[in-house]
């Protein structure tokens, strides 16, 4: 018998409710396997820091470290100030952890309604680098609160962080049909970490000669995802346009609620996060609305990631199915995890 | 005799084509004005820089800046490094100029087919700063093209620079019928500057009590201008945002070859700068193929901009009927130049 010994961190607002879902599902996709799931929830977010002040404690990280993967639901509250549990948290679990692969599928799943016109066979994925870029919180400012402050964001952008992103980015488009990888930054602005990237694709390439690469700019990319985004298959960008342009990815293939994470290290020496790209959502949160699908879809990325790769073929297939038939059917949260939970278990 | 010195940088590419018709709109425009019109072509771009090794003198900048605007078409070659031409010239001059107000209007006009299914009533104006942030050319690399490189990018933002292209989109927020005004950043992960822009909206707002304002993150924004563009009046954001969202806007609405720009020194101690978006498409150059509309458009935003408003609006009634009227009709740059003057002249 497999021991899965998974954390669980279900967060604010909507993350409980999603979570739930995703655990029935991942039971669902498991039985008959011989692999047992245990799960350690803990109590991190908005709850815990306005009773403690603590974000992400080195107590927390350990426990955490000391499991094979993470799910997470959702960080976030109004009533926690902008900045304190994103970076005290969130970030603070991707960076501690070394998740310098973010995953994020662009898939538009039939019967999904787009809201471009046409949007053609969409199916792409962007690998986001996790650990650098604008988000190392290596900014300041001083005068602050005066007509003379000055507030400074510096993007770190390193040969290692950028070389082993770009390394993952080729495999993985390798291992699709079209093997195409565009790499997306701004080098005619940003030139000193825009040539860095750009001599990593020209050079990793060498190890992956049958995968074709061409690049965009961050601002022609959100065109060509409006008017033609099946010209995609890998997408490898840095941290901050990754984050932008999988917002768009998920709107444009049906909406956040359906869009999927997982924040990996491929090395494998600390536990990979998978988690929903939506937010807490505290304005209906608590009430059985949230669609959990995105939280699933996750769960198909994290078996995937333990190598239980049929069962992530299945939950995703679930979902597929599930998306292809419902149609406007309104349905609890809990509604919709029980009907994936039963379509995966077949 | 009102004269009007213009400063013409034709540029690379379709740039000539474009300005070409540019001018004759400009001409039809204020046929019958007590206004006269004198040009000064200067020679810059990637003919330019191959011949010499010049992107922009002080001379140059010198003659420029003699002038009362300057109307560019477009900027860039692939036989040119990239970040060359784009930092040694575009930048430079809006850097140089102090143009802190990038207006870029985001319209469907009627006729105009959106790749959005429902776009709805798509009308807004995107104020991106132009002299600050990410743009700053404040980076370098160490340890370059070893496996040791760090490359960084420093966003540079100061109250100075946020509060006047605050300032100049809240008024330009109140005098719309909607007077609603958008900050867009990601406060949550880039908190220095976020919080400056931020408490710079705030208050600067008490000195327009009736503008309601709204924040969202540039990936939430991103969501929007794909689900709900018709939502937005004025966004105002930063110098990287602003390139990014304005593309995506540009896509919405038409495409890039409808959109306008205006590179504006609110203060007018300078020459403002009009440019279409798009860019030198050397695909198509010297074919008569480019769609000169995004340079008349910017022609309107320029004689805007000298306070010849009614003329400004004709410019722009003519590029909206005939972009209602215009069908699949295949015309050339000269032609469409031509139909739209004769629109203008009446
Ligand atoms: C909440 C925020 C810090 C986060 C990010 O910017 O990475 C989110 O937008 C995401 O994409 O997961
Ligand atoms: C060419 C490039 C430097 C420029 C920018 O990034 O500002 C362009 O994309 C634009 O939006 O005008």
């Amino acid at each position: 018998t497999r021991n899965i010994d998974l954390a669980v961190v279900a967060g604010d607002g909507i993350g409980p409710e999603v979570v739930e879902q995703g655990l029935t599902v991942l039971d669902a996709a498991l039985t008959g396997a011989d692999v047992k799931v245990s799960t350690t929830e803990l109590d991190l977010g908005a709850r815990r820091w306005h009773r403690t002040g603590e974000t992400l404690t080195d107590e927390d990280l350990a426990r955490i470290t000391d499991h094979d993967a993470i799910l997470l639901g959702a960080i976030g509250d109004p009533s926690v100030p902008s900045g304190v549990l994103e970076r005290g948290l969130l970030l603070k679990l991707r960076f501690a952890l070394d998740h310098y692969v973010n995953l994020r599928p662009g898939k538009l799943f039939p019967g999904v309604t787009s809201p471009l016109a046409d949007p053609g066979d969409v199916d792409f994925v962007v690998v986001r680098e996790g650990t650098e870029g604008p988000y190392v919180g290596n900014g300041g400012s001083v005068r602050t609160g005066t007509p003379h402050e000055i507030a400074t964001e510096v993007s770190v952008n390193t040969a290692f962080g950028v070389e082993r992103v770009v390394r993952d980015a080729f495999a993985r488009a390798q291992a699709r049909p079209r093997k195409h990888l565009t790499l997306v930054h701004k080098h005619n602005v940003l030139v000193h970490a825009g040539h860095l990237w750009r001599r990593t694709v020209e050079a990793v390439n060498a190890e992956f000669p049958d995968v074709t690469t061409d690049y965009l700019h961050v601002d022609a990319a959100t065109i060509f995802l409006t008017t033609n985004p099946s010209r995609f298959d890998v997408i490898v960008t840095d941290n901050l346009f990754g984050d932008i342009l999988t917002d768009q990815a998920a709107a444009i293939t049906g909406g956040i609620g359906l869009a999927a994470s997982g924040n990996i290290n491929p090395d494998r020496t600390t536990p990979s996060m998978f988690e929903p790209v939506h937010g807490s959502a505290p304005d209906i949160a608590g009430q059985g609305k949230a669609d959990p699908t995105a939280t699933v879809l996750s769960v198909s990325l994290l078996l995937d990631h333990l190598g239980l790769t049929e069962q992530a073929r299945r939950v995703e297939a679930a979902v597929a199915a599930d998306l292809a038939e419902r149609g406007d059917r309104v349905r609890s949260t809990a509604e919709v995890g029980r009907e994936l939970a039963a379509r995966v278990a077949g």
